[in-house]
This record gives C-alpha cells, sequence and structure tokens, in this order.
C-alpha cells in the first residue's frame, strides 16, 4: 500500500496517532496552519534543524523505516543537548516518492515516536509532500534551556579540560560494517552496528552540565572528534592538545580494528555520528564535575586533553611524539 | 561559480550576512548547535514549516533564485498569518544539487531576507548539505501570539460571517500566464504574474483580526477557498453558504477571464496560493469589524457568505440556482 492509495489526509491521521506525549503545554498539534505551545516560562528557545536526502545521508534499501526515523530525529536531539538544554517539540517535514511503501512510512515515525516518547518530545507538526525519485526528511526541534545555563561553541578558554561523554569511533565502525555487508557474527559488531544505528542522545547528560555550571562550552559529535573539536577552537579562538591514550576507544572498536587493521584514534578522529558531547570544563571544577557525573550516570566523563591558545589542535602519542591536526569541519560539497 | 568552489562553510558565510533584522532578543543565530532566542514573554509559541522540492513544487528553469526565495517564506509567515500572530524567527534547510550555480542560492537568501526585513523576521538558523537531482527547501517559522487571541481553525460557529482579507483567483491566473508561456502585455497581467510571484503575507491584517477579538476561526488560502475553508468547516463540524457575486474577483482577473474564456468564480474556489486569510467574525461583530479593518488598512475586509450548520459547502448564484461543493483538501498525492 502507498500514500496515493489513502491519500494525503489519510495519511497524516495514520501518523498522528501517538505523538503527543508531554501533552501538558500544547494548544495545538497536528491539524491547523502551525502549532502552538505555550514555551517554558523564563527560559530561552533553541531551535535545530536537519535535512536528510535519500542517496547523499540514506539508502532506503539498506535502512528500515524505523531506524531512519529513530536516527533523523536522534541528531537533531543531540543538538539541544549540545546547548545544555531540553528537546520538547519536534516537526517533521517529509516528501515521499510514489514507490515508498505506506508501511516504510509508518515505521519511520514509529522510529521517531519511541525516541521522542523516551525524552518526552512531542511530534508536533510538519509537512507532507510528494517527492520525485529522493525520500526527503527534515526534522526541526524545539527545546528551551536557561538563559544563564546555554552551553555555546565559542565558549571555550585555555586550561579548560576536555571531555567527552562516551566513546569515539563505534558508529564509524558501524557504519564500515553495514557499507561493506561484514557479517555481524559476534557481540562487538552487534554493538558497533547499533552505536551507528542507534545513537544516544546525551540530553540529560548535557543538561546536567548546564545545570550544575561545570562546562564552558560544548558541542557534540555529529562529524568526528577533529571537525567538531574544530568548530569549538575555532569559534572560541584557542587551541587544543589532545591525548591518543586518553581519547576513549570501546572494546569492541579495538577487536574491530585488530580484524580489519585499523587505527581506533583515526576512526576516533575522523568517525563522526557518534553524538556523543564533547564539554570543556575549567580546570578548577573538572575534578568535582567527573565526581558528581559518574555518580549521577554511573558512567564516565572521559578527560581526553585540554584547551590552550595555541590556535593548533595537536595530537599527543603515548611515545611524546606529536602530530597536528587540521581543524576543518566536514564540508558536504567537497569530494571525499 | 558552485558551492564546491568555495565549500559548506563559506557559502554558510556569504549567505549569513544580513540575517539579523530583529537582533534584540536573539542570543544566538546561524553558527552553532542550535539557534538561541528569548521568546516573547507571556505569549504562546507558534510554529510552521513547509517543504519545497524541485519539479514538485516549482521549476528551477522558470523562477529566479530571488523570486522562490521570497515566496518559500511567504507561504509560511501567510501560516503564521492564519493564526493571528507575529512571525519573528525563519529557519532553512536547503539541499543543493551541484549544478545549482551560486548566484541563484544567493538571490534566494535575498528573496527571503527582502521578506523577513519587511515583517521583522530573522533568518536564524537552518542546514545546508547536499542534493543528488533536485534542489530542496525547507522552511520552519516560529511565531508568537497571545494565548487568548490564537486563531484556529476549528472555532467556527454558525451564523458566523465568512470574510477574505483580499482577491482570490488572482494568484491562479498568474500560475496559468507564466506556464503557457503567455506574453505579459498589459498592467493587468503582469499584476496577475506578481500576485503569483510575490503574494503578500497577511501578517497585520491576522494579527489586528486576533488582537481586536473580531475573528471566531481563519485559514489562509493556500489550496483555494473551497479546499481552505472546507478545513474550517470539517474542523469546526459546520457547513457554509457562500455568494458567488460576492466573491472578490478583481478586474485584472474578469479581464484574463473575459480573454481565455474562464470563470472567475471557478479561479476564485479552486486557485490557491493567493495566501488572504479566510476569516469568520460573528455576525453582531461583523460590522463594526469591517469598518474597523477599513479605517486601519484602508482596504476592504471582504464579506462572502455566511456559516451555517448544513455540514455542506454551497455556493448561491444571482439568479439563486445552488450548488454543492465538495469541500476537500488538495492532496498533494491524488493526480489532477
Amino acid at each position: 500500500m502507498y500514500v496515493k492509495d489513502i491519500g494525503e489526509f489519510g495519511f497524516i491521521r495514520r501518523i498522528s496517532r501517538g505523538c503527543l506525549v508531554r501533552p501538558k503545554h500544547v494548544l495545538k498539534g497536528i491539524g491547523d496552519d502551525a502549532a502552538a505551545f505555550v514555551p517554558s516560562p523564563g527560559d530561552v528557545t533553541l531551535v535545530t534543524t536537519d535535512l536528510l536526502v535519500e542517496r547523499v545521508h540514506f539508502l532506503r534499501d539498506s535502512t528500515s523505516g524505523f531506524n531512519l526515523g529513530y536516527k533523523a530525529l536522534a541528531a537533531n536531539l543531540s543538538d539541544i543537548a549540545a546547548m545544555g538544554g531540553t528537546a520538547q517539540e519536534a516537526f517533521v517535514s517529509i516528501a515521499i516518492p510514489e514507490d515508498c511503501p505506506l508501511d516504510f512510512l509508518e515505521d519511520l515515525y514509529e522510529g521517531m515516536k519511541k525516541l521522542g516518547a523516551e525524552f518526552a518530545v512531542n511530534l508536533l507538526g510538519g509537512d507532507t509532500t510528494k517527492s520525485n525519485l529522493d525520500l526527503i526528511i527534515n526534522v526541526a526541534v524545539v527545546g528551551s534551556v536557561p538563559k544563564d545555563e546555554i552551553l555555546y561553541r565559542h565558549t571555550a578558554q585555555p586550561e579548560d579540560a576536555i571531555f567527552s561523554t562516551g566513546f569515539l569511533g563505534d558508529s564509524r565502525a558501524g557504519l564500515h560494517l553495514i557499507l561493506n555487508n561484514i557479517p555481524v557474527d559476534s557481540k562487538e559488531f552487534m554493538v558497533l552496528k547499533d552505536a551507528h544505528i542507534f545513537p544516544k542522545p546525551y540530553l540529560r547528560e548535557g543538561r546536567f552540565l548546564a545545570r550544575k555550571r561545570y562546562a564552558h562550552a560544548a558541542i557534540d559529535v555529529s562529524d568526528g572528534l577533529s571537525s567538531d573539536l574544530g568548530h569549538i577552537l575555532e569559534e572560541s579562538n584557542v587551541g587544543a592538545r589532545l591525548y591518543a591514550e586518553k581519547i576513549p576507544v570501546s572494546q569492541n572498536l579495538k577487536k574491530f580494528c585488530d580484524r580489519f587493521e585499523f587505527d581506533p584514534v583515526d576512526f576516533a578522529l575522523a568517525g563522526g555520528e557518534d553524538y556523543t558531547l564533547l564539554c570543556t570544563i575549567p580546570t578548577d571544577k573538572a575534578e568535582e564535575a567527573v565526581r558528581d557525573y559518574v555518580r549521577e550516570f554511573n558512567q564516565p566523563l572521559y578527560p581526553i586533553g585540554e584547551i590552550n591558545d595555541s590556535g593548533r589542535l595537536e595530537l599527543v602519542y603515548p611515545d611524546g611524539k606529536m602530530k597536528q591536526i587540521k581543524p576543518t569541519g566536514w564540508d558536504h560539497f567537497k569530494s571525499v
């Protein structure tokens, strides 16, 4: 069955079920000219948006609708997390090619609703239209944060310690397994694949770091450690030194790299889509922050280096050798 | 020149100029994980979003970038107008095919900035990525409105008078001229073409009708009078009677219809993209509303019929004949 069999409004009726998981402040969801909701009193509003195009960001044949929907929302929630905010409302625009089955689409909205429910994010509106060839999804997420707790990219300071909230490189390894049709024949490979398909938005962790005023600056790792830390360095006009042996690399990634003869640190630096948070914390708060974070989440906050005023991004190896890394961001328009 | 010649970040730097026209409440625009701004205190937040796909919604060869950008934003502003709100922040996601010249894209953002400046709407963020074939634009607009002034679709009541804020059918006639390459050889045709290319968002008018508590319900005419009034009838669970001779048809449209032997009322009913507001006003307020509106805007508020409890949409001709119109919305997935 396809959307044309039930019509645009039939489709909207179907996907509208189960969209409101936090109805209290919602005056109007799907079904008017605009959605209307009461913003959190006294807070700043955050808005982020991400456009996904078939054959650029995903292949319809190698993903389920559920996984695609989940990840499309996860990437946006991660952006709100990186600002220290709470995610609240999601808006999904979708352009649907004629050959895209209704099952796939309903599954896509299920993936978003599942993740939305986990973080109390309503699916509050959007736009539904036709596409000629590629499936296109734009997700916009609105969130909020107290004004004096926002985590920017431009506020890192020399001597801040740099932390990651989770492992780096796993997602890239999972993508490698998927793209090369490598059999996922172990628990380890399964975890890597899941890291790529179901990235965790660090919303609670971002909120914690912001609320406790531990972090000076933050960003989420969507394009890779070097690219994303590069954005902080550029915006804050600082440099940084990273320690290769401190970069949090999972046992799963190590096993993967052993088998295929890759360098796990390369995967961490250039991987992308880990969606962990990178944050910088002033030295005098770092110890307390780490202790407090572990107590709260029962997970470590991994120190990976420090901010300095060099203007460069340097990687130090255990033997003392140093490599300069060019802190450029991932560019969608350059050939890779 | 193309985006790949200057890179994604070079492109973002270029289009970022002139985006902030109302900087006062903005904490962060383009250039972080999310935009951050202070919402209007005490107000409800409105969000609307529209996805435009090349070869579905526009042909790149038959529009300028400026006109495309202008109209993409105008459609969203019109949605905020139909809720009685003030538009504030716009977020533009764009997926760019390799063959789309930089000039066209800069022109597109110019069109949005021009219209944004006219209504004090910031261009506050978005997403920039690659497309394989079609140019894709998603615009999301955030606005605000006092809670007890929101204009919904579901709040029309029997005996309300129905009004339009402007002429209907002009935009459809303009599209006909464009699609059929008809020479725009008169002032009249020029006005029709402009009605299609540069639709006016009735933001001030919507706000006025909401602030003065004149209107019970409102919607903007994006799909045509019958479709959009149909949404009000369906959501409000009411019917309506329209009077053919009262439907505001411009002299320009009459001249066009004379020449090509069309019925102007058909153009008004099924036209679409006029982006006037339809609103319903209780009878006891209607006279005052019309007088007050004319005084404020020096433009008429056109009465076109009234809401009843018939559940049907009927059109009455001057000779007393009546025709029932099926109040269905435009469906992107049905063949026309």
